[in-house]
């Protein structure tokens, strides 16, 4: 229920209103012929013609023919966003590297740069002056007005204006990051937390489109987690999102920088995953993600080793679904690479034990396939968010 | 951000959404003047004129000279709703008693009834047809046409057909209670879980009122919770809401009916404090109440008996802060009978452990002040939602 629309809205509201759903849905939807336009936006013929004829005016979307066609008869004409309409920059900050793109109306990735975090380069000065330096250099290459900026961070955010509370495993701790970018790049910055933004990517264009309420839980050094709730991101007081791996799972557990004993993130993160493949803490990425892989073919091995980390896992999920009752929690990062069979079993037990999942009628838990630049295309939506108000 | 509003809206919703956000403002917040409505919902005089006078035309408000006069000149005329213009039913089904009132547009109980369930009275054959005689009696003796139900149960419930899955304490299982109560009492009706709809009424009318972002938990028998994010109540697919009294904070903890081990309701639920309280478990709930409150006057004593269940519930709510960000947490049944002093240690001890409120800027935690109508009160409010947009 939403419990209170205390705002009047007015009819001046209504044809950016639908203006927005339009281009929203060619964005993320893709080629859509006006016919089928009226149909999902449940608005009628000669609206949709408006509305499409004054963005092709503009130079937003285009029409063309189909390559297929169905049928005989005059075809039907494909509406289209073009990519150079609104470009924005994607930026996603890791623990040991940042990428950046630029990325057109559509989601297009029209070019991008990374670059290695070691030494100094984490440092926040930087970092921040390296992205814009490498920005200005993308945006010459290319020509483009870029007209919004996301950046996914791992860490707490504020929301409202980018402000970097904490964002332990980089070592920053009060950095005003959205301001700095938005005044050295003069363009609208949106910062979030790197879970978020995953969720956001997962819901728009991953494993959990159309879906209403799912969770993207990810495991790197840190663990956390991002709320697609009645389709859209679910946060706190502040803007600030939840931060799931901080949920206290074993109180006898071991000490977490948060302050807390036994957080999901000591019990079931990259250094709780190196204690059970017997890797030393801090083995390289590559390392880790390989005994994986091997595990998978040795089912046996697998359950020995793997067992108390498959328990932890599945208590932390069992905890998320009786919270928010999602219909699918995507796995993200690290969780990637954990073998099919446990990832299938710890599913199957969620289904169980979860009282919420029960009556739901069961929560799927997968692992995302988008690969390593769900941040990125995340990143690059959270910035389009208000420029489809604006093109 | 909400990502995807996919839908169009058109010119004719626009007067419909406006009168529907005046009405719950008089109806949540009381008398008010037409200045200080247009002030509020952001529209101009001559659409609160328009609105105001269709309103009083059908009889849903009326206008009246304030009694206390500010300044000299004419008075400012108060907007008031006339309670009789909309009537619902309110029902709380509680494990111990059932209570059903009748509350008119604006909140006044203009009738009620409660009894107690003992013995066949909880069999829900017994219960529904009980809660429909009472109902009509009630109904006849006020003389008004009922327009709505809203309907609290201690259970998992579906939201869209008000279907109880499972309400353990009252052994209830697959029941249709929405779709019975609406053939048979002939008005629509909406069934909620019982801490979302008290969370529901705290936010309307209670603590949580003004607060966006705020978590009502309590322990009855069960422990449950009921959260507000970003001013609506959150709720997960098919409408279920999360079970916060099923997060589990105690792997080494007993048995939960649920098939999990050391959940948060085994730990912080009425048992629990019957154990800490040195009561045999399923004391009467006056007894726990009284040796509950007799702490409150001996602090040592309250350390040594409830020391292990203070540092349940701060674990508890530790994960709740960190999982949903509220700024407010309210506690609900049996745990406003805690010493005072215990419910402040908690808060600030969650200030500390809680990284999210760390960011936030803090969480309050503090006792309802509702008293035991809270359920009443927002099934009553659960009811007048769809109401409101039809009066």
């Amino acid at each position: 229920m939403t419990s209170s629309p205390t705002a009047g809205a007015r009819p001046d509201e209504v044809r950016r209103h639908n203006r927005t759903a339009l281009l929203r849905r060619l964005h993320v939807g893709g080629p859509c012929t006006r016919a089928a336009l009226a149909t999902e936006l449940g608005l009628n013929r000669s609206t949709i013609k408006a509305l499409v004829d004054g963005l092709a005016e503009s130079g937003v979307v285009e029409e063309r023919v189909p390559r297929l066609r169905s049928g005989a008869g005059r075809p039907s004409l494909l509406v289209l966003p073009r990519s150079h309409a609104a470009v924005v920059l994607a930026v996603d900050i890791r623990v040991e590297q940042v990428a950046i793109a630029l990325v057109g109306l559509g989601g297009e990735m029209l070019a991008r740069n990374s670059w290695n975090l070691h030494g100094r380069a984490r440092d926040p000065d930087e970092l921040i002056t390296h992205v814009i330096e490498s920005t200005r250099v993308l945006v010459d290459d290319l020509g483009v007005r870029m007209t919004g900026v996301g950046v996914s961070v791992p860490g707490v955010v504020r929301r409202r204006d980018g402000f970097v509370h904490e964002a332990p495993n980089l070592r920053w701790s009060g950095i005003p990051l959205g301001d700095r970018l938005g005044v050295a790049l003069a363009a609208p910055v949106r910062v979030a937390n790197d879970a978020e933004i995953a969720a956001l990517a997962e819901h728009l264009r991953g494993a959990a489109r159309g879906s209403l309420d799912a969770v993207y839980v990810s495991a790197d050094i840190g663990v956390g987690g991002g709320v697609i709730s009645d389709g859209s991101t679910l946060r706190g007081t502040a803007g600030y999102v939840g931060e799931l791996g901080h949920m206290v799972v074993n109180p006898a557990g071991r000490a977490c920088y948060c302050g807390s004993r036994g957080c999901w993130e000591t019990e079931v993160g990259e250094l709780a995953l190196c204690r059970a493949l017997d890797l030393p803490e801090h083995s390289p990425r590559g390392m880790v993600v390989a005994e994986l892989r091997a595990l998978a073919q040795r089912p046996e091995l697998a359950a020995a080793r793997l067992g108390e980390f498959r328990e932890w896992l599945t208590l932390g999920l069992v905890n998320i679904v009786n919270a928010f009752g999602p219909e699918l929690v995507v796995l993200g990062d690290l969780f990637t690479a954990l073998p099919p069979a446990l990832v299938a079993e710890v599913g199957a037990e969620v289904g169980r034990r979860s009282l919420v999942s029960r009556a739901i009628g069961g929560t799927r838990v997968l692992a995302s396939a988008m690969g390593s630049d769900v941040k990125l295309v995340g990143a690059a939506e959270l910035a389009f968010e208000p420029v489809l108000d604006m093109v």
